[in-house]
């Protein structure tokens, strides 16, 4: 059966006979094997939690980054490949750059997630009228997109190599997200203050993570209109209210 | 025998020695893991009733966008991958914008209808024309286009992934196609008001879904004279009305 | 010996060692799956008679188109893929307006033939040129070409998916064809009047068809001088005829 | 063998270990499927007489074109693919006319003939420059080309895919071609008239046909000084003579 | 295993159904065929210490050429394919020279990492939009990139084939590279002077080589506000520490 | 081993593990079943002689060319595919031509030689640049050029299908190359008059052909000062010296 | 063993399991099957002395070209393809003018070896940008470069397939370089005259070559400030000193 299955799923943009595009399936699987990635809407702001893979003492934990400022109104966590997440996101701060030059206002949440939905369905072997992001294979990585769109408030998106996207309450990503979604759904309320929903992403994060969480191995940022990224004794604050 | 057809179906342009498009065959069966979509065509205008899968409590369910309007007179129920029926969507506002600005008029239901299957039938190795919508796979979706027709009054169109349409009464696709298809064919009456058209298409809906219908779980669409999406309160007055 | 011969038929312009064409085969074999199609040529113009496969009581028979009008003095019956044969119709009408326009005169049968034709030729690796109907696969559709030329007066033309196109007295196309072909072979007189043809068209497709023959589920057009399709009354009438 | 042979001739432009093109070779086999055509070259002109397949007694033989005009000194006959057998006519047609234009001289036939094997030569992966007539295969047709050249009076070249061509004093083509030639070499002489050479061609003819000669299913041409093709009366007439 | 495996690990931008992408897997492989290369990053500056492979006396030990100057206030050790890390390093080059030029300031470390992992990200079969390093493999090669930043002051950077880079304290790569991280992880101490990073670097180069440590076979450079190649006395007084 | 081997030889351009390009080795081959080529370099000229096979006696000797003109001072002699050295030959004659509008003198044989070269070696999939001899596979044709140098005096060059040229004393090519080389090297003196090269090209070929060498089945030319090709009377009379 | 390898030797730039690109080490045994190469760099210049290989006494052993001039100051010893080859030294000739014209000086020597490995690096799918070496697989053929550079002096570099370049003292290629290797390390001495490494590299020559060296089967060159092509006299009086 293996084998019958094997002939479709090298094809990056055919049809199997039940009608899967195996290579966006296996670029999905390319985001199981990545770092955890939690997100948290509350009516106050999204806040956004990753957990960061020192794998060596030698490395500077600051120079892994999960998480990211897209706009100052939006960040995103991701799961997956890195250097495919660098190029998605290179786009949606272009994007929302020249939104904001051409109309003068912050993009619309939505307007930014679809404009990168449209460049991960474009992958294939037709892509070369000479856009930037034109990619032979689907982006292997997922991305929580946390912001405040000016009509709609805190918002957050979750978008997959296939160019769906769909808006979340919480979500997670990443390898840990099958655990982390089980206690998600315990534990959230949508009335959640922004404080509480920091403690649910870090301790979600902290059940499914191998090792001990401390201010090194996590990064947590927020939305409430705008971006913050958390430093050092912001993260250890959190940890200490868990 | 499995074997000698596998030989045909990968070559997404490929005739088989029966003289089949294999390709466009199993993007079809794409179709039948989607949601079902329902439409039905009366005097006063036409109905779209679409099943959205609230896969996780977690979800905005207003964020599963499977019916959407793409002009004031024209909106259209999907089934199937989502980002390929935004790709044919996009294509379909912008020709109808165009033609509103060349013309000064709606344009004409079969029009609109042709310029997607027009797309659809594009895919393959050779479009490198620098189209917008150039796919080196057939699109996986099958629609329900709805639309109030100048000359035609109501009419309801489906297409499918080979580019062909036809123009129907009512239609079903999406896994359940085949369920509501027996009950519409049962229950459709040419005569029927807008109002009997929609308890039509909901209590077929019903029929299929697993879930219990909601308010959350359906959304219900409506093009007489223009196209209407129903809020919450008027989904559960239909819903009251089964 | 399948085996050896499944290793040309796939290549879409690769001769077996046969000197045949098996893409080109195998798409005259798709036209075999079609609804049939009947031409007769009288002295008094040429009658097309298509069965329409009305597969459920829901669509509209009206919507299924499988005779249309090229030029006002050229009409063409077709079965096959529908969505291939809509391309070459609409090159064939681009190049009969374009021909009026340049030289102010209907366009002769055979250069239209002809045009459709080398578009039917250029299918393969290579047409990148940009040209309108560039297709990596045969286009799997026949043609019964229906005209008045200005100097050969009605015409009756086929062509299949290999690019050769033949003159014709009467012709069958489609599923029901070799049927259809012994019982014209019997009954064409080349003195038939127009009235005459319309009842062998139809008496020869009523045999080859497995649903009683109704004024929904065939369509009959004429090219006597100008291009005429049947409305219903018309249709019945030739009907009451058999 | 057959297994490791297979190995190369799918290529389109692949030699096999023993320095052969196997696709060239296969292409030269569909010639061997086609009708057969003989032409026999004399002092006084060339003839060339073709065997027309009627298929269908419901066809119009006329309708059937195994011999063309080029240009008022050259026509050809021709064997296997038609369609492709027309794009070379037509690059002939272009090329002799604009050698008219631009030189006010009849095309020497040698010039003519070389172009079309200059184009013949051009199949393959890499004729992308634009030019009319690249093919991804190599052309499955083979012609024979007669003419009056102004310098050397009455000659007649053969064709085939592989763009070689040579000129002969008789010479036949087709799936009759072995016993025509052997007829050929037993009767022809170089001092016969043109009557005595239209006998020749049209009973060598007879002998490979399996059907009885008649008006309808053969046609015959001469070029001297010009090309003519014989009405239904000069063929009848050749006939009688036999 | 085997067998299924290595159906997907050809293909240079195909996902494996595990997620996997083998080609870049296999390119750090190459990595680890190649020469050693540390660094060591203090507050005092970064030093590079680098093997070269003299594998024949007749060869000119000072053109292997195993680190290079980027621009005054970075350098890079590189490990696997020579020809490839030359095509990378011109890369930045003209980068760096790029931004003193039009920002009128030393370019940041971060940036100019990133430049080269855009670089190295852009390998497949898309990437014909005429750029200087389009390549249809990934590079085979790690680069440890030292310099001086305006911001961060001394930083050490390592790229790999994925387009992935991370920030380390002290880093070893090529084929010796897996005992000479045991060594650094033991030995390193973040508050280390230059001189004693440099004895760390050599000796830890020292234990993985399989020759003796000689001024011909290793390089070391550092990067204390600019980049310095030590000349042959500097080596063999760092070789007398140690 | 053929299997392994096998593997290799279809690329084009692709390396065999012992570092051999079988395509260019086969293209060789195909020059072995071609007929037999004889040139013979003196002081005072060079003398071509050639093998024509007449397979039918309906066939006009003259048409077969296998010896052609380049520029006034060179002559060439070809043996493999026929097709393929007239395209190399019509490059040949364009270069020689811009040399003498560009120079005022006539082309040095070796740049002749070179830019013949050029073209043989520019097969492949990338020569897409629009030049006239793009090919897809190797030539499969060997040449010999014959020439009078303006500082050299009289030449013989040498190309094969792999884009190299070595000068000769004298040389065969073709299928009875072997034989003729072995009795080349018997009876070749450097002293000889081009009377006696004449008759040593002739009885050489005599040995190898199979048929009678008569004034029909053989060409014979020379390059003394200026190309030129013998008449009927001019072979006659050397094959009387034989 | 062999199968699995072979799946990855084909592809010409895609990395094996181990990190290996076959198509290049393929490449690099393609120069073992070449003529011998022998460069000895000394403080008063750089000999290079190369065999050629007579395979034929009708061959003029003067039009085997194995060691060629590059600009006054560089000259070059190939082995390996030859035609491959002479596209490399037409790159460094048309370099090294470029230099002079463009900074009025001599290219520096790692300079013009750094041109030449960008242009054999460059090979693969994606090199259609029109430059004027763009070749599918890698240039089969090692070089070496003998120079007198304006600082350095006296300089060898050796180039291979993989686009890498090594300076050395002195080095062999080609089929006997293993013996000759050997040779040239027991008796290289760099405080040899150029007299001396005349005698080196031509009885280091002699070890290897099959047959006795003459004038004619070998050719020397020098590089002392210009290049230098031995005539016959000087040739002959190198081996004189044996």
């Amino acid at each position: 059966m293996f084998l019958t299955r094997s002939e479709y799923d090298r094809g990056v943009n055919t049809f199997s006979p039940e009608g899967r595009l195996f290579q966006v399936e296996y670029a999905i699987e390319a985001i199981k094997l990545g770092s955890t990635a939690i997100g948290v809407a509350t009516s106050e702001g999204v806040v956004l939690a990753v957990e960061k893979r020192v794998t060596s003492p030698l490395l500077e934990p600051s120079s892994i980054q999960k998480v990211a400022e897209i706009d100052e109104h939006i960040g995103c966590a991701m799961s997956g490949l890195t250097a495919d997440a660098k190029t998605l996101i290179d786009h949606a701060r272009a994007e929302t750059q020249s939104h904001r030059f051409s109309y003068n206002e912050p993009m619309p949440l939505e307007s930014c997630t679809q404009s990168l939905c449209d460049l991960a369905l474009q992958f294939g072997e037709d892509d070369d009228e000479g856009g930037g992001g034109g990619m032979s294979r689907p982006f292997g990585v997922a991305l929580l997109i946390a912001g405040w769109d000016r009509e709609a408030g805190p918002v957050l998106y979750h978008t997959d190599p296939s160019g769906t996207y769909v808006k979340y309450r919480c979500m997670a990503i990443g390898s840990g997200s099958e655990g982390a979604l089980t206690a998600l759904q315990e534990h959230f309320k949508p009335e959640m203050t922004l404080a509480e929903a920091e403690v649910l992403a870090l301790s979600t994060l902290k059940q499914v993570m191998e090792e001990k969480v401390t201010a090194t191995n996590v990064d947590i940022a927020k939305v409430a209109k705008n971006y913050h990224l958390y430093n050092q004794d912001e993260v250890e604050a959190v940890i200490a209210r868990l």
